[in-house]
């Protein structure tokens, strides 16, 4: 059993070594060169070369994560990660040979995503998509608004502009699609001027939803300016315990205080001892 | 009359009971999705289906409606409210029944606009919405200034350009709707390039529009961010009475010197009972 | 002499006059709307009311330059006010009558500028446009740099694509219309495809350009943003000489400094004089 | 040796001369017109003109450059800054004579970036470039994580769509060029609705890039907005040593209280003393 313990122990030196780290993080920028240089036209004597480099880092991914799992003092512990099972199952999916059928194409979107690895592996990159990810919850409530304002929008489209352009306004999905356009200010006037031939009044349907999204999108914004600048001003508070704050200033007038009482209490003593 | 009583405080508690409130919002998305599902080409025996499920729902909202007014101890404050009178208008529109006349569009525009007691029964929601009309007044003026600068240049653009293309510079109304489909820069180019055929000079009028309009509009954007940045400072120093703040320091300090002023009174008395 | 000062007076107090103010405002409203309708295609007899009125609003803006010029007791200061030269000049301008000359254009522009009166009477928005220029100086040297990075590639670009469309690149002018075109990604890919044609490389020049004034531009607007939190957060501060600042704390703190050593001398004192 | 020293110091106060930078700036903006000139159609004898022009505006930056590099005391010195190397490789490459081969553009080029030679000499210039430069490694992981974005989804478009449209998903540079059109909203509905007319599901593909990109790009804002404003405070605190701080307080308390310790310490003597 010593023997397995110190088996262990030597992956989990190797999974953290940095030179292991750097090697991984080329093998990923290579697997990432390997994908562009696959959508160019080449030449045929260069694709078993390819192949044979794909199945190599493949190889290379598959030992990397047995290191990493082997060296995982508590197995349960590496699933629980969302990047590990991210890994695991870019690599197994990878094992499974690519033939020229049409899941041939979901193989290569496979070893797409194998570029994510970049962010899964340098810590900086994953702390930054956690932080952009934890900051959208924050939005739920306006992203609910203007989804709302969307499909208000797209219901009375739908209803009103059907006839005139049904590539547009056929369903309620391509009406939100087609206000999704308007919203990004692509070829809006188009759109309008199509409508306007029918219902010359429908210029202040677009206007009002250009105001009311751009608005909401507008608040949105603000929040996320406002709540970041605020976590930033506590986060420096909280950091650096000796920062001088208010609280700081605070607790040396309390003890001030104290000093003051203490000296009233002896005058009073003092005036008290000679009665 | 106690019995009357009885009924109403039974509809109060009805009203506030969460189960119904969820129950509400549920019926509300069913009355969304089936406003979507109208918009698809649908087989002809769904059609009655649908109408179904919308006189249910909208029997549903009129016993809702019913409780919540027989559940309000004062009826004319039940109508004070915006959204309670909001809600009823939509529900009794409802009732009207649909025929595939011209005013069937109007009947089911209504019920388009069902989605939006979404926003009406939840909290949030509501906070939210009221949040971005009251920043509204705010940009007045500043709503006021970019209106005069696109009156001023809709009336100077239909008065050079009306002969060159009647359908974008025909009249004021038509010019500012012009300008605006400029000042979002959607194929901008193709009016300037016009116009500068004729008047080669012209581009200056887009350029300081377009300037004018992006330097005014960031304005208001400046201004709503610092306000919103003051307000929000200053609804925490008011929120939370224990936080430590520049004022809570003062109150310390007067309390020193006032703790001093004693201290110095006895000493001064000290001085004065020896002599 | 005496009947000439009291003239002044009242002219003064007119001019002061809120009634009078209010007036003015609708006349000017009223102005615009006329602008607005001459735009409009009118039958024939509608044209001398139209006229009569101009004339009217003429004659009701020069009683009221009159007054005010006569209101004034210094009347250089009414001409070193640049707002009452704009409006002295737009109303004498406006006195010359229209004939359907090529002149008759600048007359109806004249005419257009009236609407800007309606800056010039209410305070609020003359207070806002002046803020808005006051902004303008502080853009001054990220200005120069955007124009010369645009002098630049726009040299550049009529150097290389001159010979590709010399419609977008023909000379220096019309390469920075193209470039600014291209800032405002108004069909900028139709752009660079075309010279993609003869210079694959040259994605890089349009890539580089967007970067860099979007980056410039988004530099400046930064700017703008901090400097106009300063300017509130000083303002604030000397605006309300009673709001507890820093400086008010440490002038509190100076004042328990001097106390304190009046009472130190004073216990010096005790400890001596028992000596 | 004397007569050297005496010689570099005359150029050193050349250089430092104002009149001396004036008229070099003037020169510079002569140059840049002369460029600006260049690119329109002239007729044939004002080319020996703008060619002598050009050669004497060459030979007096030779003679600056000279002056400058005479009057620096540490001739090393001189070619570790990078503006000055600049301005020397740029007179030097003026210097070959200009002939009509294909090199001759590369000749004009060279005389456009003369331009940039006016941030190179004026101060407020050159330190606004350079403050911008400083900004660019601040956004060194949210630009690689767009480049990660953008090369997943450039992989896949590339893989998708390449049957499609060539010319916008041909290869994976390709595929980014048009992910770059996509994220400027240039037309991006007509890349869109190509890809769905084969997979109907594509709207995804976009929806998401667009949505990504932009939020990153909304981080990356952020991220500058908030580290300018704390720039800016820290900068406020270090530069203005006697602006009153909450160090500066602190600083006050520690006084008052070693004061007061003090009080407390004769105090306990008084005691003591008539024991």
């Amino acid at each position: 059993m010593s023997g397995k313990v110190s088996w262990q122990a030597r992956f989990e030196s190797a999974r953290s070594n940095r030179l292991f780290e750097l090697f991984i993080i080329l093998v990923i920028i290579a697997s990432a060169l390997l994908i562009g240089v696959k959508t160019y036209q080449l030449p045929g004597w260069v694709k078993p070369l390819i192949d044979g480099l794909d199945l190599l880092i493949t190889l290379i991914f598959l030992v990397e994560i047995s290191i990493r799992f082997l060296g995982e003092p508590q197995k349960r512990a590496f699933f629980r990660n969302g990047w590990n099972l991210f890994d695991t199952l870019i690599v197994f999916i990878s094992l499974i040979p690519i033939d020229d059928t049409d899941s041939a194409l979901v193989a290569r979107l496979v070893r797409v995503f194998r570029v994510l690895r970049m962010v899964s592996i340098v810590p900086e990159l994953r702390l930054l998509l956690n932080s952009i990810i934890s900051a959208l919850p924050r939005l739920g409530y306006v992203a609910a608004l203007i989804f709302i304002i969307f499909y208000i929008y797209a219901a009375a489209g739908s209803l009103f502009f059907d006839r005139i352009n049904p590539e547009l306004w056929g369903n309620i999905s391509i009406a939100m699609l087609t206000l999704f356009r308007v919203m990004t200010f692509e070829d809006w006037t188009d759109v309008m001027y199509e409508t306007m031939d029918v219902y010359s009044w429908s210029w202040i349907f677009y206007l009002t939803f250009i105001f009311l999204t751009t608005f909401a999108f507008l608040n949105m914004v603000i929040g996320i300016v406002v709540s970041v600048l605020e976590e930033e001003q506590s986060k420096l508070d909280t950091e650096d315990p000796n920062r001088t704050s208010l609280a700081n200033l605070k607790d040396e007038l309390t003890e001030i205080k104290t000093s003051l009482r203490a000296i009233e209490r002896r005058l009073d003593g003092d005036e008290n001892s000679p009665g």
